[in-house]
């Protein structure tokens, strides 16, 4: 979920967040969002009762030479990977881990711009210096695909680059050419890195785009909790390739994730890999025909529109995983915001997301038939009784090409964050280099990074985002107007 | 645990992880190790059933406005902290995040030279320049107190000093004068962060000594799980003071861990906390009640010997938590490795760790008094059954006073890593800076650390460590008499 989706609301129940849990299970709430185990409560022993440390007989992740190296080996084989690490502490790690491990200090990264924020935040850390990558436009508002030929133009412009960082499919389900990148990666003998957080399914469905390993990406993350029945914040690295130092990666997985490691997220890992090779083909095969048959009668939806990618054109969305049901309130006259409230509290189906003028529901292979129609029969109820729509649509994507552009850097993140700082009015900040991110979801690309200079158009574009009342996200204090910049 | 103990045979049972673990579970081995819950099945749900994301009414951990800053406020006002934040990727994310706020990039850190690793990484992702407390010698051969004194020096000698770094209690349970140190500190206005990793429990009890919050540390990182009834990788940060910028703090946990946090883990830390503030102290009091007996037992014993602090002078041990039970092999002819093997194969009792001439017991307040039964019981029938000292006595602690000694930086540990470097046979070592870290249990403190100058000296200690057999960690190809180095 993005950062900026904050639903701190608490309507009734126990203050306290255990207790609180436990009710929550007890109710009729629908979880169409991550994480993919969908709540099922799969078989599994009291927590504390196996919650154990490194002791006799138990390996250490670290160093991993007994049960868990055989547990990543036969990650490894399944997914077919020269090498896997389990991850504990999310996908988070592992892409910090990835480019930290790619790419020496003080070098340079080519990176999709729409990337998850631990990419900037690697960058920040080692120094970085960072070329993006523009997703295409599409009409649905989403990131679209990125091109291939900007990877090429990118490496042959910039010999200095160390490594490309492609998050695919993203978090609205869209694919990249992973193939034709990495090829294009190796022709210049550096590493493609994919965030491939929201696509672990992928490898266990030919009706589903190919998965980035299949493709020939080099390091693949991929997050297990968010689309497999795994536990959250479990999540896998893989590595297929020699141009990435496995002594190095092993040093900064150790870094970046905690000395006592949960045997629980393990086992849940362990237990995951297991449940795919037995019947992760057949299940899969069963829910692609459940989105199938969702995705066919939301056809006859007359005001809400699901997205499909045969309204892009292929530039503009190379594939898209469709368990990412992406709902736009279309010509409903209702606002992203209004369509996921309504199937909250009408009919308590919980979204993963909303934005201006869509919703998003995540499904998995572990949703049932029964959530399926639950979801179809609420939105076919609420197409019906669906206003007109009005003139001054606030759910509408911005049309604003500005959003599309980068600004100048004037230095790079890591010495951004580093200056002393001080916060300005917007319309003082002009010309001055920012010191936050600042976002708008969608397209979920940043307006403006740390060493990046500010605009007139890009303070634009935040005004007509506010008078929308799009969220603005990342500036501290963006509720007053202000904005942090570079001490001049 | 420390990173040198490989336990990795598996004696039995089913080659996955989750289902040895629940094999483990039916066993009768009795823990005493982290977690601090000594696997006690506390009530606790199906985790896949409460295991959520940032939907309605759950808040997000990285920017919590709802039940998730309740929940950290309850914890604030138990421990007596300004702010508390719940850490999900353990004391290691507590420590990154903490020094990272702390000292700007390229700044100096004081930190005690027995600091848990997540120090020394922090300060290579900082470009930090380390200046070391040597904590004072122990006849036991564990790391003591680092001296107030030495801190004032440092301080006086180099006002470029950012902050102090200490941890207390150590896993052995000494502590620092941490009240005389922290003065120190902010009489230089400098914070004191302290890792306290190992003394969550401390501040429920008059019986064991002061917690570092108490004694005015600016920054105090604790593992939950490591002495308190709460899931591993759960761990607390609390601030206490204006020295350290919570916007950079928020900032740095954002970075270090997890964008998608474990639901389970939170849960987990609320339950803890819930029951400390409920019968904490009623149940500590119980738990000093059950050591002070065994203490007062293990003086009988003839040959095995039990760590009390009486036996330092104040200075080498200004305090110890007597939960961690160190039990010395004394002159029984045993070394450490053997009284561990004999209480795990004779007893089932699975201690926390073993080093050359002592075994340590981790005790905490989930303990029962069935538990300390069996320890006492088996340590007096090995105790009778020991033999006489042998004369090559193997396990000895080593009276190498090179230990504590620091080798002469080269370079900052950042500049090492990111050097082209070379693997050497330790003989032609000698007057290279080394690229890597080199360890040996006890004391915890490293020979040398990447960047410092290697010294005949520090090849002489090695070298008579492999003779005794006490295991020298952390270069890769040890095994081979090799060190990797920077290249010259």
């Amino acid at each position: 979920m993005p950062d900026h989706i904050f639903y701190t609301m608490q309507k009734a129940g126990s203050p306290f967040l255990d207790k609180r849990l436990l009710e929550y299970a007890g109710e009729d709430w629908y979880p169409f969002h991550m994480p993919g185990h969908k709540r099922t409560p799969l078989e599994f022993p009291n927590p504390y009762s196996i919650d154990i440390t490194e002791i006799e007989g138990f390996d250490n992740l670290h160093h991993a030479r007994g049960i868990l190296r055989d547990a990543q080996e036969r990650a490894a084989a399944l997914y077919g990977a020269q090498k896997s690490f389990f991850l504990v502490n999310g996908s988070t790690s592992g892409i910090l881990a990835a480019i930290s491990a790619a790419i020496p200090r003080g070098g340079v990264l080519l990176m999709s711009r729409n990337s998850h924020k631990a990419a900037y935040h690697a960058a920040y850390l080692r120094e970085l210096e960072t070329v993006y990558l523009l997703p295409s436009r599409t009409e649905f508002g989403i990131s679209g695909s990125i091109q291939p030929a900007h990877v090429a133009q990118a490496l042959e412009d910039l010999p200095q680059i160390g490594g490309v960082f492609i998050t695919s499919p993203t978090y609205d389900g869209v694919l990249s050419d992973i193939q034709k990148i990495a090829g294009i990666a190796h022709a210049h003998n550096v590493p493609l890195i994919v965030d491939e957080a929201h696509g672990a399914h992928l490898a266990f469905s030919s009706e589903f785009p190919d998965s980035a390993l299949q493709c020939g990406a080099d390091v693949v993350v991929q997050s297990l909790h968010k689309t497999l029945p795994c536990l959250t914040q479990a999540a896998l690295l893989h590595v297929n390739s020699n141009r990435i130092c496995l002594d190095a990666l092993r040093r900064f997985l150790g870094i970046y994730q905690t000395s006592s490691p949960s045997y629980l997220l393990m086992a849940s890992i362990e237990q995951c890999i297991r449940y795919l090779k037995k019947e992760g083909r057949e299940q899969m095969a069963r829910f692609a025909q459940l989105l199938r048959q969702f995705y066919k009668k939301a056809r006859t939806l007359r005001r809400l529109k699901v997205f499909e990618p045969s309204t892009c054109p292929p530039e503009a969305c190379f594939a898209h995983d469709f368990s990412k049901i992406l709902v736009s309130t279309g010509n409903s006259g209702l606002t992203g915001k209004d369509l996921y409230d309504a199937l909250l509290n009408g009919f308590h189906l919980q979204m993963e997301m909303s934005s201006g003028h869509y919703t998003t529901a995540l499904a998995s292979l572990m949703d049932t038939p029964e959530g399926f129609l639950r979801l179809s029969a609420a939105l076919e109820e609420i197409d019906k009784k669906s206003p007109a729509p009005s003139l001054a649509q606030s759910g509408r994507p911005l049309d604003a090409q500005a959003i599309y552009q980068i600004p100048k850097p004037g230095m790079s993140i890591s010495k951004a964050l580093e200056c002393p700082s001080e916060a300005l009015p917007l319309k003082g900040s002009i010309g001055h280099i920012s010191q936050e991110y600042i976002y708008l979801y969608p397209p979920g690309i940043p307006l403006a990074t740390p060493g990046e200079i500010l605009t007139g158009s890009l303070l634009s574009i935040i005004t007509q985002c506010q008078r929308q009342g799009l969220p603005i996200e990342g500036p501290a204090d963006i509720a007053n107007n202000r904005i942090r910049v570079v001490k001049g």
